[in-house]
């Protein structure tokens, strides 16, 4: 195996694979015209690719056996071992991680869970969930890993097209919340101009609106809730986000919205920009690893940073591609808390179809678009609300905010959609509105919800993440 | 001069001051049990301190002269050139800048203004005033500067008591300011653990608290008018600051506070902790290089990082130590956006009385106790808000926030306090309360006050920089 990986020379990428974990050059950077970051990995074959990601996989597996007690016991409970490890297919025997299998982790070793594997000086930054279903999961970034980050996220913003020249508006909040860090560390790696601007402060976007127009960044990252706040708050403000903007690439992350084909169509227009989606789960924090390229085909997963798995999400084996599943994730650079096999929950499928821009990672063409758990089960119906976005945001006159609210009338399931309109005063277009989105939900989910049509600005609106459904039923 | 620098030899501090700008060694770091991170520099004798700075500021003048029409316009119509420079004390012969040649400067040259003297494509970070009085004025950071600035702010830091084993919480938001930044890059290069949890967002401040109780860090950044607030918020959780957080030192800045005598006694009887004030005026952004060591005998000037001359507030030539008057600061290793000889209007007295520290920069014993323009003048009697604090916060009884209101009746000028209390339901002990205030104003200021006592937490509070002074006259 190792043979086989010292035939790729990355010494002018400044790249070392061994020894692991990876060691980076921070003064590297590909010539400004240039398509990638590393195009020996990003191309490979298949089987140089594997070969990449097994050495990794190998070897922070042993990392983790040996440096802490809880993957030790789960893999002993579940009667694996490092050694088992002779192919990359055999990796689908080792047991999966739960988000709750962290919680009680940190609750028995505080703060950081016996899934620590560095020592606790080591750590240079606190991070955590946003703990609105409690409290937040910590993770504990080491120094190593910070360094590691900064080098996959620029190799990944590269990929997506940003470029030194560029400058980055970054609109989402600096808090234990990591995507607009992990955006800020890729984008001062690629060494590209930073405005860390945050968001979620009152009155804030409207600060927000006046600099964009002045300082004209030309990347944008934050959420798809936040640039739709940014676009409303600008045409207050007088701004035409198309003419007095200059974005030119957004990417994002921290909801779904931008792999939405409707909500990545609405936001190009309103911005003019290329649309770019992001993601991954919070507990891979500080790695987000899957991300679209400039062309927009779904999220490669850049598989030998952190390697996915699209799994049954009931036996948690590789599902072929093509299929739908849910991604299982593992760390290969993150030797301070490594996930390994760390079950997202989130739905999505994969295929291996070539992208034109030429890279071997496999893709999400539909990008992340429910969740195992978020699904509604309406009159016996399955329902996703990211499949409810997608019609709603296809509908022109369909305004920025909606919500969907389920509930009971007598031992009935009643769906109701609340739907702002994009500002027109005739009440027939209004009528027709609200006919045209009761029918397209009936083709798709074979039931009519109940339409009400309601004035623009009229719904709560979020700086960060939206909660756009309400389930009274329970 | 540069013969005499040669006898400083910095290289096993990673320190190299030739050619400047000074160039740092990031793999330096002082043992554990060091008082000082340079103790060459911090404790040298009056004539090495002051060729390093001479040297310095030769080079960042002649930089400017070179890089930026602004300030070569500037010392032409002023007479002056780099040229005249033979000592330190030809130096206050330079005109100063005025925040609003900035303002007008970036009107002029958008955005940066013609006083950037680095190409645009070197800017790393672009920053700003919060821009309550209008537009922000921007800071554009080079790449350079973000280097230097970890090291003097590690530098500084390190006096203050942080070691690589602290724990530090930054609750201070992070957008446009740079307070938290750089608190953040100072604890890196530092080795510090940071925690950088941001502040601002609606409902964030119970989050904090359960996570400081739970993550105990043992140094927390932010102004003192969160660290009120968040004691408020804790002990509502149920939390005691002294007992179920870990603070062992509180650095500040943003607000004056930590440098007002009674207030850094509130928060240290609070807190259980040391408060260290740090402090300067936003365009010197990114440097922070007023800071107290922690035998909190006043802020010390860190001269050689950035030179400041306590100047008459009318003539702008320094003062004797021991006198009053305005800083007027000088950065000596930005080569982006240098600010010469900038007038803060802060007021303030220096000293060069030696601290206990052992460090040869002068102090402001008394901190920045008000500003040019803030001074209110009722009845004829001058008053600075922060000598009105200093005797609130002294008096047992008076609770943590309270308001100066100041108003005409006809043609007199009224002096009202708003004042909460700390939550005694005993009338004799709130007269005694009310009467003490006005008597200890009075005194202070022959002038006496109406003073109303309200209950506590009535009055508004802010996670952020407070406005207690309400002038109604205009």
């Amino acid at each position: 195996m190792i043979e086989n990986l010292n035939n790729i020379d990355l010494n002018h990428r400044g790249i070392k694979l061994f020894p692991w974990p990876t060691e980076y050059d921070r003064s590297y950077r590909p010539l400004e015209s240039a398509s990638y970051w590393c195009p020996e990995i990003e191309k490979a074959d298949k089987n140089t690719l594997d070969n990449i990601i097994f050495f990794k996989l190998k070897n922070i597996v042993s990392w983790a056996w040996e440096k802490s007690t809880f993957y030790k016991n789960k893999w002993k409970e579940a009667g694996v071992h490092p050694d088992i490890l002779k192919d990359l297919s055999d990796f689908s025997k080792f047991p999966i991680v739960h988000k709750s299998d962290l919680r009680l982790s940190q609750e028995a070793s505080p703060p950081f869970g016996d899934y620590l594997c560095v020592p606790e000086e080591e750590i240079a930054r606190v991070h955590g969930t946003s703990g609105t279903t409690g409290k937040p999961t910590l993770f504990g970034i080491g120094r190593g890993d910070m360094e590691r980050i900064a080098e996959a996220h620029a190799r990944i913003l590269w990929g997506a097209g940003l470029r030194p020249t560029d400058t980055v508006f970054i609109g989402s909040f600096f808090s234990l919340y990591w995507g607009s860090w992990g955006a800020l560390v890729g984008c001062e790696r690629l060494g590209a101009k930073v405005i860390p601007f945050g968001a979620g402060i009152p009155g804030q976007t409207a600060v927000a609106a006046k600099l964009i127009a002045r300082v004209k960044p030309t990347c944008f990252y934050g959420t798809p809730s936040y640039a739709f706040r940014l676009a409303e708050v600008a045409k207050k403000e007088g701004f035409d986000p198309r003419r007095d903007f200059s974005f030119r690439i957004m990417f994002f992350s921290g909801e779904p919205g931008a792999g939405i084909s409707s909500t990545k169509k609405q936001l190009e227009n309103i911005f003019g920009a290329k649309v770019i989606d992001m993601g991954s789960t919070a507990e891979m924090t500080p790695w987000m690893t899957n991300a679209e390229c400039e062309y927009r085909t779904g999220m490669h997963l850049w598989q030998d940073i952190v390697y996915t798995e699209v799994c049954d999400a009931k036996n948690f084996k590789p599902v072929p591609f093509g299929s739908e599943g849910t991604p299982v994730y593992t760390h290969l650079e993150r030797t301070s808390q490594p996930m390994i096999r760390f079950v997202s929950g989130d739905l999505t499928v994969w295929t291996n179809e070539p992208c034109p821009c030429g890279r071997s990672y496999p893709r999400l063409p539909k990008g992340i678009y429910g969740r195992i758990d978020d699904m509604i089960i309406v009159r016996g119906v399955n329902l996703y609300p990211n499949a409810i976005e997608d019609i709603l945001r296809s509908i022109p006159g369909v305004g920025n905010e909606y919500r969907v609210v389920v509930s009971k009338n007598g031992s009935m399931d009643e769906l109701k959609l609340l739907v702002e309109h994009e500002g027109t005063s005739d009440f027939d277009v209004l009528v027709s509105l609200k006919n045209k989105i009761a029918e397209k939900i009936q083709i798709m989910a074979g039931l009519r919800p109940t339409v009400e049509i309601v004035e623009p600005n009229s719904l709560p609106r979020t700086e960060f993440k939206s909660k756009r459904v309400m389930d009274y039923r329970k």
